[in-house]
């Protein structure tokens, strides 16, 4: 089984192929990585991007590690931080490779420890896509026949290097011959809706329409739009979410006209130790994002800008999550606690089945 | 007295001088302005914008066109069809035109006519200074000491000729050393926060911090924000108001948050027939502003678009309305109403005075 656009390919033994996402839609370019320094370059310049596929990149790396420096744990180790390192902000791309080098090193140095690298390579991947797949499933029904959808930012495959969260929900439910339109916003600054999300829709045949974020409120009100679904970065315990910067405006809109807002997310978003959205942290970015893109430039040079990556919607405007466990319905702090729970039991049994 | 930018200076008997507005930030070209023909292409270029402004270089074409072409009814008539047809969605365009015309043709054919036309060009000037000057004065009072502000699209001298709406208040509440800091949007899909305010601001000294405008609802919630202030295109009987496209996101970020939500306009922006949002037509533009900018694009080729020029705030997440004749507090309807009949009484009077 293939991601639909497959933003990376595990070639055991060989390298990574991966689609160069700075080049879309323009270009669809392919990149065969066959060292750490290549891999981690493509990192840095968001030629791979999306915290899920990062994970993915991050377990193949370590692979290729392997295959060109030597199974070592001293080399493992040295690789593994340097991964870690290429983006420190992105937190599945450190647990993942973490994850990897653990994997290795409960096997004897040499090629049974660098195969073994390139299957948990092939392992995380599959086990994306059968989680995007899972959650799309649970989510696909919410969509009524006929429906149209707004999204935000980019939740595809290219994001999860699977099948997508939100836009996976998306798929789904066009597959399901329920869906006939989405409606994709800009997402600026860095335009992943305009670039990626309209790309992966064309590919997947999708009727979809792009809209500057400004216009969001008022396609909202026209009565268009029969439901909003994004992602999320992080879910409080509270169910407060950090999303793409522009998600809270979307829900306030959706509220004040009754359309349904949902979150699709797997429940490794959710982070139970943070127990509302103000302790969430938030990235800001440079301000040479606001004010241009790709070099071109719109405002006077120096000017000052605010640059939140991400904003935070409140638990009370948010309908539903979309995880790959089922659906959770307010009271949302029950909800998250009783589906955490189950997930945590269901995984420490098989532990115990494998040990 | 001249605006503080000068996007228009009028030069009896020899020409119309205009800062091109497409040129900015990057560079500050002036054009003069000397025949019909070359006046309506930078109209439909936009190198002149903004429907107060429009109006002032309608009435500055008119003398144009009697000192290159004569004074003879007929010539004129021919020339503010001309005009008019140019930007025909630009109500003051052809209204002030039309005006311009009356105002000539009450004066016997030659010399004094074209000079009538230029006195006329320099006293539609002058008027629009003196009602955003007056609108200014009554609103920098709602700007409290120390505020920052939010803003979007562009409201100032270089939308009105004169002093600004929006940002004619920014301005004098500047002025009055209360306000610290203006916050300005983007304003996707035609940047005029990004290009034009952000200019306007720098040239007054204000300082100014620019955001995309997915961020707005975010900065609104994090307290830095005191006041929203926007201008208006038309504001119905009962206080709906539309704007630039993405205001309506804005009002609902502000109503959530507790933070006043402003419009500054002018009484020729109220239109009492019609009664409410709903009935505003509303302009769609071409889907080649979205996805890209300035020749650059982002979005594969064909994409449909969704590209409302406005959207429609109701009344109900409105403060109160700035106008020339002072500040507008709920219930709308009645005060909308008492407002423009005290302004009908006093224009008659004026009239009767002048007959």
């Amino acid at each position: 089984v293939e991601s639909p656009v497959a933003p990376i390919r595990i070639l055991p033994g060989l390298g990574i192929d991966v689609l160069d996402q700075t080049r879309l839609p323009q270009a669809e370019v392919r990149l065969r990585l066959t060292t750490v320094e290549g891999a981690c370059e493509s990192i840095a310049a968001l030629r791979v991007r999306g915290a899920p596929l990062l994970g993915i990149v991050g377990a193949a790396t370590l692979a290729v590690a392997a295959t060109e420096l030597g199974s070592a744990e001293r080399v493992l180790r040295d690789a593994a931080a340097r991964i870690s390192a290429t983006r420190p902000t992105a937190v599945d791309l450190g647990k993942v490779t973490t994850q990897a080098l653990s994997v290795a090193l409960a096997v004897p140095e040499g090629p049974a420890r660098t195969a073994r690298l390139w299957a948990n390579a092939e392992a995380v991947l599959a086990r994306q896509f059968e989680a995007d797949r899972a959650l799309s499933a649970f989510g696909a029904p919410l969509i009524g026949a006929g429906a149209a959808v707004l999204t935000h930012c980019n939740t595809g495959a290219l994001a999860t290097g699977g099948y997508g969260t939100a836009l996976g929900v998306i798929r789904a439910a066009f597959e399901d011959r329920r869906l006939v339109r989405c409606y994709a916003t800009e997402t600026r600054p860095l335009l992943q809706g305009a670039r990626l999300t309209m790309w992966e829709l064309a590919r997947a045949g999708i009727a979809a329409t792009l809209l500057p974020d400004t216009a969001a409120a008022a396609l909202i009100a026209s009565g268009t739009v029969d439901a909003v679904i994004v992602g999320a970065d992080r879910i409080a315990a509270n169910g407060d979410t950090a999303n793409k910067v522009g998600t809270y405006g979307l829900a306030l809109a959706a509220a004040r006209h009754g359309v349904p807002f949902y979150i699709a997310a797997p429940l490794t978003t959710f982070d139970p130790a943070t127990r509302h959205g103000a302790a969430i942290p938030i990235e800001f970015r440079a301000a040479s994002e606001v004010g241009g893109f790709a070099g071109q430039r719109w405002t006077p040079d120096g000017a000052d800008s605010y640059n939140p990556a991400f904003d935070v919607t409140p638990t009370d405007l948010i309908t539903a999550f979309i995880t790959e466990r089922g659906i959770l319905r307010p009271p949302f702090s029950a909800a998250i606690a009783r589906t955490l729970a189950a997930e945590a039991v269901d995984a420490g049994r098989a532990a115990a089945e494998v040990s």
